[in-house]
């Protein structure tokens, strides 16, 4: 349907700040990306844009990275987008807003590292309008190939403090559903060690929207705090072909998540959304293997101690 | 639901059929993998067996080769497996099922050739009975990086000849079933140049259900007749870097297809099947790229002129 309000200042500001994010957040990326490449020899690689516009309203603009010498691939995808009827998807989360127009902006993006033992990371924040009706959303969540227990509590620890600094969303209870959100039921495993994940973040009171834009806006920084450290930790890690080829064959489980089961994906493939901008965040290659099962005992195989839910923020 | 009822004579001589189809086509993979290696100087691989139980009830035995010469990989897959109660995705589409027990057995197969000249392959035979009911279903289809019109002409008119001579299966309608059901909707292209798709197959008679296996029976002729010469005619044709690299970008197609769409994946995945035999189908190494584009007018654009429904054997 085609969405004919115009943007209201709120919609400005929040399309404003997920921008803001986008610049922000890959001015950060491409410093560890130059740091990476300066150490390696490899040429350092930048964020090239490409804007798309929606048929029934809106657009976006995606920043990718490709064959970086720390990133594989990374991207940045900022969108807004309207329509003169909440869709289904939405509002079966939320009845209240059926039959209403709606809104929505919001920033995500996925990186896929070069090296094995650089986890990925993706992250997501958003904001919906219907009717009368607004929520913030958004999760975090890191994807290693090898478990450091290090990394995973410092990512976790650096995430429980944003939480509470805020106070408007819980860390155990975004955690618990990060938990269950990146979960693969025919692997029986999670996609990787978790994060945070939160929804229909509206708080009461004058200054809940505020609060809750300063909560979101601070994305940025986040990830400075929580990711990069363990980027930096190890992005110049020696590697062979047997932790490389480890690593494609993880990524088949981040393509199985995705394609199977991200309610993001699958709707914006269901919704006419941009189809580039949405299957950026499939990995660059990947390995599938029949009945594969790492060596007994060595560092493939112990990932999946860290791929259970389990309090690592304690 | 557990399954009580022991095979009768009739699950008893398809299962058996099936089976025989596992064996026979497995028998022509390997001669044509040891062409393959001998003209090489690569070592022939084999078909390596693996049995599974379903929980449920029955199981299978999928039979894999790994790194082949011709065959990157390919897998062939028999089950029979039963339950105390139709799953809806068989009453669904065969309302008059519901509540009944139910037996299925099938051999389905997959396979990704090394050499980009050499299209995928994937064909599958199956048979259902539910209470009084019973059905076959079946399918071929072929997924080429290079399009070359005389493989998909000799590829359909043998399977135009093969419907014609049974006469069970109308092959114009058996094709645009294919070409409807291997599509990709968010890509607007087919999967590849199609085949034929059947289902429902449940002839009159007396002689309806001897004619309708003879039918299915025939599958390994079928492949000797369709696929295996277009195999031979390219699995020694040099190619390089740019060749080998578009192959593995166009298998992101085939892994899109299978995890989003595939109805088989999706029930597989949904009902415990065994999750190794149904992966089985995706490439063993993939590529996903940001808005790519072939070259204008180099034979990786000129793919896109194949993968449109067309009557290739007029």
């Amino acid at each position: 349907m085609e969405g004919t309000k115009p943007m209201t200042d709120t919609r400005e500001q929040v399309h404003g700040a997920m921008r803001q994010i986008q610049d922000d957040i890959i001015a950060a990326f491409e410093a560890v990306e130059r740091e990476g490449a300066e150490a390696s020899g490899l040429p350092p690689r930048s964020f090239v844009a490409s804007s798309w516009q929606r048929p029934g309203g809106g657009g976006g603009t995606a920043r990718v990275l490709t064959e970086g010498a720390v990133f594989e691939r990374a991207g940045v995808n900022v969108s807004a987008v309207y329509g003169a009827e909440v869709p289904p998807s939405l509002w079966k989360e939320r009845p209240g807003t059926r039959g209403h127009p709606y809104f929505a902006t919001g920033v995500s993006m996925v990186l896929h590292s070069r090296n094995p033992y650089v986890p990925a990371f993706h992250a997501n924040m958003r904001y919906f309008e219907a009717g009368d009706d607004w929520w913030f959303g958004g999760s975090l969540d890191m994807t290693p190939s090898y478990g450091f227990d290090e990394d995973i509590r410092h990512f976790h620890t650096a995430l429980k403090g944003y939480c509470e600094r805020h106070d408007l969303v819980v860390y155990r209870a975004a955690k618990e559903w990060c938990d269950r959100y990146f979960y693969l039921p025919h692997r029986k495993e999670m996609r990787g060690i978790g994060g945070i994940f939160f929804d229909n973040l509206h708080p009461e009171g004058a200054d809940g929207y505020t609060r809750a834009l300063a909560f979101v806006g601070e994305l940025t920084a986040v990830i400075q705090a929580a990711y990069l450290p363990v980027v930096r930790r190890h992005m110049a890690e020696p590697y062979g072909d047997r932790e490389r080829q480890w690593q494609l064959y993880r990524r088949g489980r981040y393509v199985e998540f995705n394609l199977i089961y991200d309610r993001g994906t699958i709707f914006g493939l269901q919704t006419d959304g941009n189809i580039e901008a949405i299957l950026m965040s499939l990995p660059p290659l990947v390995r599938w293997e029949f009945q594969y099962a790492p060596e007994p005992g060595g560092p493939e195989d112990d990932l999946a101690r860290f791929l259970i839910p389990q309090d690592w923020a304690g």
